[in-house]
C-alpha cells in the first residue's frame, strides 16, 4: 500500500505551525509497513487543493488529510473530496446529534455554519470524534481510500487509533508489532558488526538500528497474521540479541534513561544529591520529570560561584586554588560534598565550561568533570561537550551523568 | 511573487525529521510579502521529484528546495533540477577549491564523491556555503527562480540570509521591516481593544498580535521602496503604541523574557539567588542559559524534601509544621534564606504540587506560591498552575517566576 499526506491549512503555509501530524503519521504507517511517498500542505483554497488530491492520486492507494474539518467558511476539505470524486454530499443525522450534544455539554449555543461538519460524501461515512466537534470522513473512490481526520493533533491521533488503524490492519490482513531495545556505550556500526548474521540475512523479524546523540535503538519487528504469532517472533529474537549485546542494553520498552534511572532509585531507595556547577541545574531538572522522586531525591545544589562550592559543598579552598573549578578534584569533592551534606546514598557532581567563553589553552570549553559517589567509593569521568553551542553541550553533559549513573546503579547497587 | 517549498529526503517521509525547514522559510517569506502555495516533501527519487518540480512549477515564480545536496548517490536535488530545466551540469572549479579546504582544515581525506557537490546548472552558479560541505545551488529556467539549499538547517538557515534573501529583496522593488514588541499582563483581546483604532484603520504600518503561553506579541511591519523609510514609519507607530501599553511591553526586540532579566541583572551587577521545590532546578537552569550569568548568578538550592528546606535555607521547621511546605510562609522563608546563605541582592523561590499526585481538598494538584526576596522587602505570589501535565506545569512556574522577577527589576532596581 502507498500513501500521501495532505495537510491543509493557510496557517501552515504561514510558517505558525509546525507541522507535527505529518510525522506522526509517517511514523505510524512506517511502522505498519506502508510506504509514504508524499507529504504535501496546502493553504484553504479549493482549486490548489482539488490539484493536490489528483496529483497525489496518481501514485497512492491511500490518502489521509489532516486539517480543514471545522465550521467555517474556509473549511472545505470534505467538498473538495467529494467534489475530486464526484460524489454528492449527505448529512449524517447521528453525527449532527453528537455534535448538538457537545454544545450542550460545553453549556454553550451551537451556530448554524456546525451542521456542515455533519455531512460526508455518499458511499463514505462519517468517523466519531469524541475530542471534538468535527467528526472524520472515509470515503473511497477511483481506487483511492481517504481519510480525512481534524487537523489538532489530539484529535487527529484519537481518530487514527480509532478509525484509522482497524481499517489498515484489516486491509493489510496482517499485524506488525515490535519491541524497541535502547543501548549505550556501543555505537551503531559496532552494533551492526556485531549482530551481522542477524542483520544480513532478515526477512521477519527485521532488524533496524537507529542513532542519537550518545545512544543507539534497536528495532525488532515482526509482521505475521496474528499478534501472537508476531509478538513470539520477536520475543524469540530478542532473546538471540540480547545473548550477544546485553551488557549495552539499558531498556527493552523504549524508555528514556531518565527514566529508567528514576525508577530504579524509586523503586529501589537509593536516595540521591546532586551538585551541578555548568548544567545549572538542568540534571536536576530532568530527574524531578519523574513523579515520585521526592522519596529519593533529597537536594540538588547548583554552585555557580566558588564560595558556593566552598560553603554548600565543603569543597576544599586549596583544591579550587591547586587544580581549579574544572577539574577532576573539584568534581570530586563536590560529589562527596553533596552526599555528605545530605546524607544520601549517591552524590553526583558536574562542573565543566561550557562555553562560548571561559576556554583556556589547557581547559579548552568543553572540558568538563562528572562524578558519582556511593558508598566509601567514587567514579570520575572527564568529558568533552564539543559543539559551539552552550544549550548543546549542558544537554550532554546531563546525559553523561545519567549514564554514569546508570552503571554505578546496574554495577554496585 | 508565489513560491513553493519542496523538501527532499526520504527520512522525513519515515517521520524520523520533523519538518522544521519550512517553518522557517515560510516564516522568511511571509515577513518579505511572499505568498506561499504549498509545501512538498518527497524522497530521494527521481521521478517523483521531478514530478513534484513540474507541479510546483505550474504555479509559482519561486522554488526553495531544501536537502539531497550531498555527495551520495542518493543526493539528487542539482541534478534533477538541470533535467527539469534541459540544463547541462557544469563544475565549479573555487567550489571544488573550497570543498577540498574543507577536508584540509577537518584533517580527513575527501572522497572522490564529493566531487559531485561542485558541479551546478549550466546558466546558474553556487552559494558558497561556510557551514558545510555542499554549496547552495541558484538558476532561473522556464519563468521560475530555483534556490537548492542543503537540509541541516543551521547551514540552510545561513545560506539564506546570505543568497536568498538579498535576492528576494531586490526582486521585489521593496524592503519589508518589522518590530517585534513583547508584553505580558495583558490578553490578546486586550491588547486589540486598547489598540483598535491603529488595527482596524491599519494599511501600513500593519499590526498583527500573537498570543502565546502568558504573553503577548506585537508585530509592527511597514513595506516601503527603502529600508530607512519603512525604519521611520515602524518607529512613528511604535512610539504611538507604547504611549498606550507601555507598561506591558518587556522587550522590544523580540527577546525571550529570561534573556532580558539576565541582561539587567548582569548589565547591572545584580547578584542573585534561588530556591526551587517543584520545579526541580528549572529556573536555574533557564537563567544559567545566558553566558555571563555566573557574574551574577550564586546559588541554586533545590530543596526537595523539608530538611533541606530547613537545613540549607534555614526554613523554619514550625513554619513547615503550622503551614506546610507549600505556603506562602515557607515561599517566602525560602527565598529570604537564600538571600541571607548567599549575600545577594536578590533571592527568589517557589514551592507548589506539580502533580500529578500530592494534591489535597484545600491545596489541590497545581497550587504553588512565589517569592522574590530584594533589599529589605519580599513580594509573595500564589500561582495555579492548571493543568493536568506535571511538565507544563512545572514551566508555567518558572515563567511566572521570571514574570515576577522581572517585576521587581523594573520597579525597584
Amino acid at each position: 500500500m502507498r500513501a500521501s499526506l495532505i495537510s491543509i491549512g493557510t496557517e501552515l503555509l504561514f510558517g505558525q505551525i509546525t507541522n507535527t501530524n505529518s510525522v506522526y503519521l509517517s511514523q505510524q504507517l512506517q511502522d505498519l509497513g506502508i510506504d509514504v511517498l508524499y507529504h504535501h500542505t496546502v493553504g484553504d483554497n479549493e482549486s490548489r487543493l482539488i490539484s493536490t488530491i489528483e496529483n497525489a492520486m496518481t501514485e497512492s492507494d491511500l490518502i489521509i488529510t489532516t486539517g480543514g474539518l471545522g465550521p467555517t467558511q474556509d473549511d472545505i476539505t470534505t467538498a473538495t473530496i467529494a467534489k475530486v470524486l464526484g460524489l454528492d454530499l449527505v448529512l449524517d443525522k447521528s453525527s449532527l446529534e453528537e455534535i448538538e450534544t457537545f454544545y450542550k455539554k460545553l453549556g454553550r449555543p451551537m451556530t448554524d455554519n456546525n451542521v456542515k461538519q455533519a455531512y460526508y460524501p455518499m458511499g463514505g461515512r462519517t468517523l466519531e470524534n469524541s475530542k471534538g466537534t468535527a467528526p472524520g470522513i472515509f470515503v473511497e473512490g477511483k481506487g483511492v481510500a481517504f481519510f480525512a481526520l481534524p487537523g489538532p493533533p489530539r484529535e487527529m491521533k484519537h481518530l487514527f487509533a480509532l478509525h484509522v488503524l482497524p481499517y489498515l490492519r484489516e486491509e493489510s490482513g496482517s499485524i506488525l508489532y515490535y519491541k524497541i531495545l535502547r543501548t549505550f556505550g556501543i555505537g551503531e556500526s559496532a552494533l551492526e558488526t556485531k549482530l551481522e548474521k542477524f542483520i544480513s540475512n532478515q526477512t521477519d523479524p527485521t532488524l533496524a538500528t537507529y542513532a542519537k546523540e550518545g545512544e543507539c535503538s534497536l528495532r525488532i519487528a515482526s509482521k505475521r497474521a496474528t499478534l501472537p504469532e508476531a509478538k513470539l517472533a520477536v520475543a524469540e529474537m530478542t532473546s538471540k540479541i540480547k545473548n550477544i549485546i546485553e551488557d549495552y542494553i539499558f531498556s527493552e520498552d523504549d524508555e528514556d534513561l531518565n527514566t529508567v534511572v528514576c525508577n530504579k532509585l524509586i523503586a529501589e531507595g537509593i536516595t540521591i544529591a546532586a551538585a551541578e556547577s555548568c548544567t545549572g541545574g538542568l540534571f536536576s531538572g530532568k530527574l524531578t520529570e519523574s513523579p515520585g522522586i521526592s522519596s529519593v531525591f533529597k537536594r540538588g545544589y547548583v554552585t555557580y560561584s566558588n564560595e558556593a562550592k566552598i560553603n554548600d559543598l565543603g569543597v576544599d579552598p586549596s583544591t579550587l586554588e591547586a587544580h581549579g573549578a574544572v577539574s577532576e578534584e573539584t568534581a570530586v569533592e563536590m560529589a562527596l560534598g553533596a552526599k555528605a551534606k545530605s546524607g544520601t546514598h549517591i552524590g553526583i557532581s558536574v562542573t565543566g565550561i561550557a562555553g562560548p567563553d571561559g576556554g583556556t589553552e589547557e581547559k579548552p570549553v568543553g572540558t568538563g568533570y562528572i562524578c558519582v559517589a556511593f558508598n566509601q567509593e567514587h567514579i570520575c569521568r572527564k568529558i568533552f561537550m564539543r559543539r559551539n553551542d552552550r544549550a548543546w553541550n549542558r544537554g550532554y553533559a546531563v546525559l553523561s551523568m545519567f549514564h554514569l549513573l546508570y552503571e554505578v546503579l546496574n554495577k554496585y547497587f
